[in-house]
């Protein structure tokens, strides 16, 4: 099995998996959910670079994300801190959708694969 | 870099992505927002054929489809328009849930990844 | 066109689609609808099991995994049957979110990506 690693189990999941070349992100929400939209987009994204950085990727080399909001009509606040974020050079396939989620005060949770 | 090739980008995201083979097409929604759930699906996928051509893949080569509804009611329509348009020998593997969309007016949205 | 291997087309999609060393396996519901989400969880893991033995990979081999639930509130119910289930080993990628389901009764549905 040593094709696939796997990175931060918490017995559910993982929250990065490596393999084939691809890094495979969870869905992540905002650790502080004190904050709106905007501010816990800026979270999720932080802890993107993070796992991307573990799995030796970076946002450069994202090559698609799942976005979904609480309430769709945050997506401006949303997209502020993505465009503040995403490197303009390699803007990623997008996907962007309300759901409720599952984390008591998420109000965005985020997913993306990347090429190592 | 030059092993991820990126079009359309439009400051937040590319609506399709080539990389290791494959083509990651965003989520799109129906340029004419006038027609109901069966036009707007036509015009997704005729957007869709157009994207996975610029890639170098087509309808024949998709591997997954995401759809999203605002109104899941909507999905024999949706189906309909779908089973007009997919090569019936060549079916993707796919999941079609509800969700509010962003665009006004968007009554579907549809992912996709293909094989070159 | 040999490249890729679709199983179980009904006319709109393929269960599951083999390319490239990956199994795409499309957004499954549960048969017996009789259940709670617990009950139904299970049903649609089973199907998994199923749909991935086909393509030649298992549970161990999950990159990815999207759950979507009609009420975000049985997250606790799918998360139970999920963890009785998963490879404590080999944890996937995963995003939960709610949406509603095409499928009248269908009160979970699951998407997982694996590699062969």
């Amino acid at each position: 099995m040593s094709d696939i690693r796997r990175f931060e189990g918490n017995g559910f999941l993982s929250k990065v998996v490596v393999a084939d070349g691809h890094a495979y992100v969870s869905g992540l929400t905002a650790k502080d959910k004190s904050g709106g939209v905007y501010a816990q987009t800026k979270d999720v994204l932080a802890q993107i670079d993070q796992q991307l950085a573990a799995a030796g990727a970076s946002k450069a080399r994202i090559l698609r994300a799942n976005i979904w909001l609480v309430d769709i009509s945050t997506f401006p606040e949303m997209n502020r801190a993505w465009q503040e974020w995403v490197d303009p050079q390699n803007l990623p396939a997008r996907a962007t959708v309300g759901a409720p989620l599952a984390g008591s005060g998420s109000l965005v949770e985020i997913m993306v694969e990347a090429l190592l």
